[in-house]
């Protein structure tokens, strides 16, 4: 469920882009009305409000944002304006670049993202980047994290209920045989976890827990710092249980040694309208401390003002 | 172009679908009705009539069909009744499930389609069997075939015209090294093939043919009894001349001791609407024989009739 709070009644779109136009203009920028009209929309009104804008002034409302904006603050408000393909395309594209094993943005959006939504940010790419995304990826990603991203990427999975157990029990036989011979990247491996619906792998790692005696997760945990098993580990956990898996990941980006905005932007400005009050409680559970008192103390400025608008004032 | 010929006033839909339930009914039944109604009609004339047909008799036309037809014609009419990401389903489905290191049908889906009639073919197979296609064609195909088919049937390649004919060189250059090594299945092979856009791969097949003063075709057929091999060459044929790649394909299935009626059933089904006057033009060019000629001396009856009423009976 969505974080947001949005007023009962939404100013037409036309208002908003006029606010936002005189929040641009004279002696220096008014973060805080952009803040308060942004931060509180829906991706259908800024939809609406980005399209006004550019009736009114001739101008995409995102090159206005950028001229007046900068750092962490630009960054997310520019993410936050798109809408979702457009911006899990410009994601893909940064972490496909700059691709490095410790990505998580490629395999959040191939694993955290319905089939159709996924298959949006590979025709949005297309329109933004005159390239595919496999092909980005697969000329930045190297050795087994290639086959296994590409594949990740590019899935289409099946999304109805149906559930085949025989299949379940032999593949959870097929990932132990090769976790247990440290065969990580095996091409079954590959093969299961990229090409199986969500509900059948969810299966499949049921029946491995049931024949083995320990989720999967803990088999792949036998070297914490091999970035390959991290990422096994990364997909398993998005594709069964993303707030957990955003919760976690949330937590190690404000507990790292100077907090990693990047991390934090992108889960904020993917997650508000999605799964971010799980997210919230989850991490209020587990920290003993409210995920919008731990983003305060960690983050300062516009930047700040508003994540906190996107994760809300109220207590979990 | 299509070689279909359609009457200037095409019956509205509602009187097709009389015509065919006509053809159904009573003692056997009229293949010659059949073919002349379906074999003249657009894929948006044959949808028309499939609706026509259930509002009319609350049965799906498809089911009718199978119950009236049999063997090679049945095959061929069902398939030509199917909308074509419906038809591209049912045809990968048939492959994926008995597949063998001469399949060519994923290929030619995967290539000779645009990006988003692939892509459309995924979601039709996910409507009709419950499951993706790239699972069931990872499950089937071995070895490179497994890499290569679920890469190039999951690509959504990028189909502008932009070309960077700088890294077409370095990859042309990479493509003759591995070829050179015989590394078929490299997969820096595999991901140039299965990512690069269409104008790309033939900008550096171009780039290989200048540098190396062969076409890349003639350089992977070292063995041309090898399946991997000729599985290359057919999908860089079809990606830059799929013309030339289909009259060499129904050439085949026509000179085969036994004519492969599988073959000739699929590629006229579905290049009917896309390149087959084309195509029927290079069998000529290449053979001196009228397509329509050879395939009346290859096949009999209905199945006959109905091929040559969609190939059509004019010269070339």
């Amino acid at each position: 469920m969505s974080t947001l709070s949005i007023p009962q009644f939404v100013p037409p779109a036309s208002d908003d882009a006029e606010q936002l136009r005189k929040a641009f203009s004279g002696w220096g920028t008014n973060e805080g009305l952009i803040i308060s009209i942004l931060s509180h929309r829906s991706s259908a009104h800024r939809r609406e409000i980005r399209k006004a804008y550019a009736v009114l002034y001739g101008e995409d409302l995102l090159k206005a944002l950028d001229k007046e904006l900068s750092r962490d603050f630009e960054k997310i408000v520019l993410l936050w304006v798109l809408d979702h393909a457009e911006r899990d395309a410009v994601l893909a594209y940064d972490s496909a670049r700059r691709w490095g094993p410790g990505d998580r943005a490629l395999i959040e959006i191939a694993c955290a993202r319905s089939s159709d939504e996924l298959f949006a940010a590979r025709r949005a790419y297309h329109a933004r980047y005159k390239r595919s995304l496999e092909e980005d990826v697969a000329a930045h990603a190297k050795g087994d994290f290639r086959k296994l991203l590409v594949l990740l990427l590019t899935a289409y999975r099946y999304e109805g209920p149906e559930v085949n157990l025989t299949l379940a029990k032999s593949e959870a036989k097929l990932l132990h045989e090769k976790i247990e011979g440290k065969l990580y990247a095996d091409e079954e491996i590959i093969r299961v976890l990229t090409t199986r619906s969500k509900a059948q792998l969810e299966a499949t790692f049921n029946a491995y827990n049931n024949a083995f005696g320990h989720p999967i997760n803990k088999d792949l945990k036998s070297d914490p710092k091999d970035h390959f098993l991290s990422a096994l580990r990364a997909i398993t956990k998005c594709i069964t249980s993303p707030e957990k898996y955003f919760e976690k990941a949330i937590r190690l980006a404000i507990n790292k040694v100077g907090t990693d905005e990047g991390a934090v932007t992108r889960i904020i400005a993917t997650r508000a309208e999605v799964d971010l009050k799980q997210i919230k409680e989850l991490y209020h559970k587990r920290n003993s401390v409210l995920l919008v008192h731990a983003i305060k103390k960690d983050t300062t400025g516009d930047y700040e003002d508003f994540l906190v608008a996107l994760i809300g004032e109220e207590s979990a």
